[in-house]
């Protein structure tokens, strides 16, 4: 890239470790003595010139960050328009770019932050003006195409097998006279992955989860129910995982499927509390639900080690794409084999991954449709493995730092959207 | 006690940490060379003669016991009627104890458990049958009188606290364009223990969790919407952590307050779902709730080191006494300094805790009524402090531990509840 200053930006929702992958590019960059400006509240900051000057941020608080959960310069759910709709953000992307002697911008998101830095790199040639964009992965849901895995899904995927494992353990000890039936909600609203990953809670028929519902199966309840009542007498008690992106026959999701309040508002979703119902009423047995929501991406506590590593590395790897000029690529993961686990970080054309999104293979998935098979042990067993939990405090709570933030001087107007 | 086997048995709802008191239990009595047998699903296994003997496990899997969460011998929701009212099961269990030459009983569960051992040995002693009961607590509601805490409490209260952190770093980092009021549903239906132990979370008004409802306090719907709105306006996000024991002026609970699924059936509750729902429509901003449920007290990855200690020292404790003959006491944990945190355990009468229950002290809720004070930190700290992780996989998963649990020969007649 030109001489100047890197913009690093968050985009979407955060995760475990999305700002491990902000320690990493922050460290590669102050190595070749390059300045990191962070755009507050993702693309949003960058548009509206709110920019952080990373430089005021101790060596200590940056090593703090990588072990720090959430977005520690903010995100945002913002999507640009195409610039043949609207051509001004873009244009005022450039704009603060130069004002700001940003030459190299990371976007650190799924697959729209890929599309947009894509554009954006393309603005920015039409413009001549030197920026190098480079994609850097990040999504729970695993859904990018290309990479093998996207960092922040198997810390969300180990503790959505550790908490069913753990779950079924206590379900398992109370069902003679208690609850009989667990329904536990899994994020993922069009790909099964992290419920595919609550299979490594168990093995074999009788273990927990004994039935995952994927969104890319159509809900069917009479079968459901039969199942369920098979199980709870087979086993004694039934663990359920759903992914929230489960639908019905109607194509309609089961979280939106009819629950209203006393005022005879639709209420707010939760595929978990309505299957709880189903079964409550058609089966009669006591059922518990979970909804873990955002304690799923979000729990630093149980991340994977190997989560951390890759986190780490596309961080690392986009800076040195972007010293390079390695112009609109995304590092991405590259597994080389299963066992022992190896992988490397590559760069590829952010073309390939834009607003493209990976599904769950259909050979993952057991051919009773509710269960993971043994290729999907082997693929997820690597990414769960390992620990690295954060410092604790002595008051017994992780030790999660909070950056200074220092904005960086506005020079241009205020930006009209 | 007279010469003979202990029994040991686990009653209502199970935690992260009271296999670790079993494991102290049959550690200890080993050493004596004293047999435990274990009820299989707590008392009722106990009345239907289904024991196990616990001398059949490993020494590798009792070690492997103190970090599995659950309850591996099982345990029920049941409690015996007064000994006035049926009498028949007293009969009953010392009739099983009689034929299982059981001179030892250690009850592991909360104050319902404590009347009843306490029951069982008045009966004993009537029937002139040599029994020495025992107590040891066990709650993660933390309700019981004259113990300072109770095993299971601070593994939950750590796992509360740690998940409302990390909740509240991605809540903070979306809300400006997403989420702006996040609700946390903690357990204790009675007690606002749980709730209170969330507010480690966070120091100051501005830190999460901003607003705590308590099941001590009635719900003020007004004054709730109000607070909600001035802390999204103030800090730009608001925190919520609300016990499921919150009521209304009406005195019914909130999770009770009347939605209905399509079919005009009242639904599965939820306090934190109904305080979204009530949010969203008042005063239209975006919600996220998350129910953990089982998931908090089960959470055996996260659990203090200090929960460890305790639930590890009332097995060991318990065995002493009943050895000791110290009968009708339970194994109860005194605090004697909280900086630098010092305990001891030590025998308490079982009719001092039978049937009574702890509520959150005034003097550890903030005079807002929606925080903690000084003194519930001070109270808190050393519960939460210290780390106790399981052992892990080559999966990524824990390894814990699934016992023989060889059932002991039946010699009796079925018993007719």
């Amino acid at each position: 890239m030109a001489r100047g200053n890197l913009l690093y930006a968050q985009s979407g929702g955060v995760t475990a470790v999305i700002n491990a992958t902000a320690a990493a590019v922050i460290h590669a960059a102050r190595s070749h003595h390059v300045k990191v400006l962070a755009a507050r509240n993702g693309i949003l900051g960058a548009l509206r010139e709110e920019l952080i000057d990373t430089s005021h941020e101790s060596a200590a608080s940056i090593r703090a960050l990588a072990h720090t959960p959430g977005g520690a310069f903010g995100s945002c759910r913002y999507k640009l328009k195409a610039p043949e709709v609207d051509r001004a953000p873009y244009e005022r992307l450039i704009a603060v770019f130069r004002a700001h002697d940003i030459h190299g911008f990371l976007y650190n998101g799924g697959n729209d932050s890929a599309d947009t830095a894509l554009k954006l790199s393309k603005i920015a040639a039409e413009f001549g003006y030197p920026l190098t964009c480079v994609g850097v992965p990040k999504t729970v849901d695993n859904d990018l195409e290309v990479t093998d895995c996207c960092p922040g899904f198997a810390s969300a995927a180990k503790y959505t097998a550790v908490s069913v494992r753990e779950a079924a353990l206590d379900v398992a000890a109370m069902a003679d006279t208690s609850t009989k039936v667990f329904v536990y909600e899994a994020m993922g609203r069009h790909a099964g992955w992290l419920a595919a990953a609550a299979g490594m809670a168990g093995h074999g028929p009788d273990q927990a989860p004994h039935l995952i519902l994927f969104p890319e199966r159509v809900f069917d309840e009479t079968d459901f129910l039969a199942r369920v009542q098979a199980i709870v007498a087979r086993v004694g008690y039934c663990v359920v995982v759903a992914s929230e992106g489960v639908r019905g026959p109607d194509g309609r999701f089961l979280a939106e499927a009819g629950t209203v309040d006393s005022f005879g508002h639709a209420q707010l979703g939760g595929v978990a509390p309505h299957l709880a119902q189903i079964v409550k009423e058609k089966l009669g047995v006591k059922v518990h639900w979970t909804v873990p929501d955002y304690l799923q991406r979000s729990a630093r506590h149980i991340a994977s080690a190997t989560d951390l590593k890759h986190a780490l590395a596309v961080g690392r790897a986009a800076v040195n794409y972007a010293l390079a000029g390695r112009n609109a690529v995304m590092a991405v993961i590259v597994r080389t084999a299963d066992s022992p686990y190896r992988w490397k970080i590559a760069p590829a054309p952010l073309a390939d991954l834009a607003n493209r999104e990976k599904k769950l293979p259909a050979h993952f998935v057991r051919e009773d449709g509710h269960g993971i098979t043994a290729a999907a042990r082997r693929y997820f067993a690597p990414l769960l493995r390992g620990q690295a939990p954060p410092p604790y405090g002595r008051d017994g709570m992780p030790r999660y730092v909070a950056l200074k933030n220092r904005p960086v001087g506005k020079c241009l107007p205020a930006w009209q959207a």
